[in-house]
């Protein structure tokens, strides 16, 4: 019979927990409680974020912990709900539900399951790579721009007003048209929280330092920085009765473990949530690896992108049979995480012990927090992922890129996630395809004195009027094959004493079978014209493949190793010149 | 005030136009002659298979092989209706109108004008190259499937029964059912049809040239076997009273003019058909520029792609307007063209003229000729477009190929062309950006006593345990940008003793701004491990855009005009081992 092991071969828990010791137990027990009480606020500010009641944010924070513990491949990764992925989660359900009705809860327990369950297959079929199409303009365009959406969505509850709108320029409308009825007392309280946050984050560990204290206990104390703003909000609601003279508070938190849950088993539902649970499932992929990469590369680890689906997977399906909504990776608690010295996964898991813990024990003390707080920590948190230098930067490299980043940046802002997400993979892709059906292609001739050829247009080279050279820049498939027949056919028909083409292919690292019947017709044209095709730095694999095919056993001309050997044969008063 | 020839700069008639002279005339009336008479039985058999009245091939036939010879680059192409548009107008309107009704011929009418103005602005926005997308292992599934299909839409006619079917299946089992009810008269004499016009192609030219006659002269008497074919069953039907006995015949065809006629202004109508005219304009426009180009190149003439949609556009416009339907460049009519000494565009108005005559004087003569005979033009015809070993010849080349052909293949004869064609290019897309995501990294290393590198899975070379060499084999894009950091991710974490990574680029033809900002999380977390990232043979272009960024500036190692050098530099003893 074989063993457990033998079962589950690919289980990191097993790799990291055979060596676990009292060393790595004390610095994950340490890193686990300043991972928890950062997570506190986050995990209610997110929750409300995604349109549900607060405790939901601390029920999607233990399970998914510790799943992702038993499953994943990073060390560190800390794994709950995040900014992005609730606003997702808000806009998928948005529109199906009334925000924080009973329905509107199961639609999202429903969103975690799908999409942790897409996540799993897609880790079973290793289709990690599907990834790889959101490009880092897209990304960077969609996250600026979810960032935008999420400060604009916490304004209203920093004014004390409502106002709804399903894009950023509805929703900045609603609040302008809202402005004259804001309540003051709430909109200085969050503006106060929300600039003593900021200085939290820049000014707050210098000062520390400044004070004595070494950088990694100012570091650390400074994360504790929204736990003070809380309890001091919390403090003043409560004293001085804010809550009668107009302040929302978060009100009655259920206390108790978080609850078992089934997601719905309704076949329309899922029609309606799979491909809002696909961007989710993607969006939050991209996100958890690329933290995960980076943080393991700091120790030389590695993770493995399959496996890590397998875990997300794991984590949403846990989140949604109890009671949470869909969570990824988080970049801040992970580098919180990693920064105050977890060792392993374990840390995840006594995170996990933590958070259930403050759900029995600590919800009655969150009564009085105004929401107005909760906005403000959320405004802070985003407000850095909002970063516009992209647009200036892919400007600069590449206007491809910059389209890219503009399309996505400006659908997300007019009209909303999901079509943003899809318009911007949709035009990074089709600029890819444009860019490569464009091949630059050039002739070239001998640079005098020399083996090297280069581009006659750019300079002073030797050709003959017998002999064309062309370089191809570019492998050769479907939508570029033809491109190549259009500049074959112009030169010839401009070039009257030819009786040679040679194509250098030193830049194609690919022949297609489109591409392969368009070399035959450029062959069999010149062919038609007394014209002889020749090849030259052929590279080995697409010889490879090339020498079983009749386009070479028919060639008229030659397969020569380098340019230089070709024109040497062709043209040889050429090579003679200086 | 500008003259005529400075608003019209790019119309090629002004370029034949001017040189025409007595000798051109004869060429092209003698091959007008030859065309004429091959078109007149498409005509209407095309017209049959797109589910219209005959007269409306005569129709077809006229306005859009003037309206080519003003607009096209195309010394000899002949435009008309063809066997794969016409079954695509057939699958376009077959479901919105009946066919025969006088709704369904307006809906064609129709689908000419929107797929004329498609054709017309791509050419007016250079679009052309959109047509590259279609791959040639998707025209090939693509026509050999709609050849299948065509011919199996004949068989009923040939046997004289009704059966109508979606796809090749149903047609097929439809078939089947009806065999019974077989009406043998028919079979017989289309059946007789068919072999004759089979041997016709094939065995009339040689014994025509044993006859003593000239391989041109055989060749154009050849080609006139449809005309012998429908005069004998045409005076057969007459003669012994076959219509009485149960064979179906063609009937009046009305004498006159092509009718002026307009497209119906309805915006649900437009709607409906937009993406089949789509599909047709591209598939028409491939078709073609494909017969264009191979014919121009015999004589060291070029056609120009945009120039050709506006040509195309402008024909299927004029269709529209004169009771035509949609119609493009025909391959066996254009070679006839060709074979037959056309010279110049005034050919196909010659032929235009012809078929007007045709259709003024000739269709009382048709009115006996019995539909089998069309239809064994039809398979005959088609049967030549299905060409299977595009299969076996894609499974050797490339297995990515083979699954675009099958793919297309299938759903086309499954599920019709439509879907069939958008299918084909939508997998062939995936297929070519699945490829392109997966890149060839191999690690490489010094070949002993030469300059060279090779992978070290597959030749004896030299390495050093401090330094790794990585070739990528494909430009980086967003798509495989990742594909490189697991890469090194990897390697970093398998070779403890590392402190160089070098990158061998000179397969690197583009880096874009996603596979930049990959570069740079290798670099920073390979500075992290204390690892020195370098680069070898980048290409002049990129090296341009690398020149002004962040990247290049900070980089942690230097950048080595050959990898060689790189190595010298980093390993020396390497170099000197043998």
């Amino acid at each position: 019979m074989p063993s457990l092991k033998q079962l589950l071969p690919s289980l990191p828990v097993l790799d990291w927990g055979r060596s676990y010791n009292r060393d790595t137990l004390s610095s994950d027990l340490i890193a686990a409680l300043i991972v928890t009480v950062m997570l506190i606020p986050q995990s209610l500010a997110y929750a409300l974020l995604a349109g549900l009641p607060p405790e939901v944010g601390l029920y999607a924070s233990v399970a998914p912990l510790i799943f992702y513990a038993i499953f994943g491949t990073s060390r560190v990764l800390a794994v709950g709900p995040v900014a992005v992925v609730s606003l997702m989660t808000a806009a998928a359900i948005g529109q199906l539900a009334a925000a924080g009705s009973p329905q509107y809860w199961a639609f999202a327990i429903t969103l975690a399951f799908i999409s942790g369950l897409m996540l799993l297959l897609m880790g079973v079929l290793r289709l990690g790579f599907l990834a790889n199409f959101l490009s880092h303009p897209v990304i960077s365009g969609f996250i600026s721009a979810s960032g935008l959406l999420i400060a604009a969505s916490q304004l209203k509850t920093l004014m004390g007003v409502k106002a709804e709108g399903h894009n950023f320029i509805e929703l900045v409308k609603a609040l302008l048209e809202q402005a004259p009825h804001t309540h003051w007392l709430t909109l200085s309280m969050g503006l106060s929280a929300t600039a003593f946050l900021f200085w939290v984050r820049k000014g707050l560990k210098p000062l520390l330092m400044r004070w004595g204290l070494g950088p990694k206990a100012a570091d650390v104390l400074a994360k504790a920085g929204p736990v003070a703003a809380i309890a001091l909000t919390t403090g003043l609601t409560w004293a001085l009765g804010w809550q009668a003279q107009g302040v929302k508070i978060v009100g009655t938190v259920p206390q108790g473990l978080p609850p078992l849950t089934l997601p719905q088993w309704d076949l329309a539902l899922w029609k309606e949530l799979a491909v809002p649970a696909l961007l989710i499932s993607v969006v939050g992929f991209v996100e958890s690896v690329s933290v995960g990469q980076t943080l393991a590369a700091k120790r030389r680890q590695r993770i493995e992108p399959d496996q890590e689906l397998v875990a997300l997977g794991a984590s949403n399906m846990s989140a949604a049979l109890t009671g949470g909504f869909p969570v990824t990776g988080g970049f801040a608690r992970s580098v919180v995480n990693f920064d105050a010295g977890a060792q392993t996964p374990a840390a995840g898991v006594f995170t996990a012990v933590g958070i259930t813990l403050a759900s029995l024990l600590l919800t009655p003390a969150l009564y009085y927090l105004p929401q107005a707080t909760l906005s403000a920590t959320i405004v802070v948190a985003v407000l850095s992922l909002v970063d516009l230098s992209i647009l200036q930067r892919t400007w600069r490299y590449a206007k491809t890129d910059f389209v890219a980043v503009l399309t996505t940046l400006l659908v997300t802002l007019g009209l909303g996630v999901e079509l943003g997400l899809v318009t911007g993979v949709t035009v990074s892709i089709a600029l890819f395809l444009y860019k490569t059906s464009h091949p630059h292609i050039a002739e070239v001739g001998l640079v005098p004195g020399t083996e090297y050829f280069r581009n006659v247009k750019r300079h002073q080279v030797n050709t003959s009027p017998r002999v064309l050279s062309l370089r191809v820049d570019e492998s050769l498939y479907f939508a570029n094959a033809r491109a190549l027949e259009d500049v074959v056919n112009d030169a010839v028909a401009s070039h009257p004493d030819l009786l040679h083409v040679v194509l250098q292919c030193s830049a194609i690292n690919d022949i297609d079978a489109s591409a392969l019947e368009s070399l035959e017709a450029i062959e069999s044209r010149l062919r038609a014209s007394g014209i002889a095709l020749h090849l030259s730095e052929v590279k080995g694999p697409v010889m490879d493949r090339l020498q079983h095919t009749h386009f070479l056993h028919h060639l008229s001309g030659g397969v020569y190793l380098t340019q230089f050997q070709a024109i040497q044969a062709l043209a040889p008063e050429t090579v003679g010149l200086t």
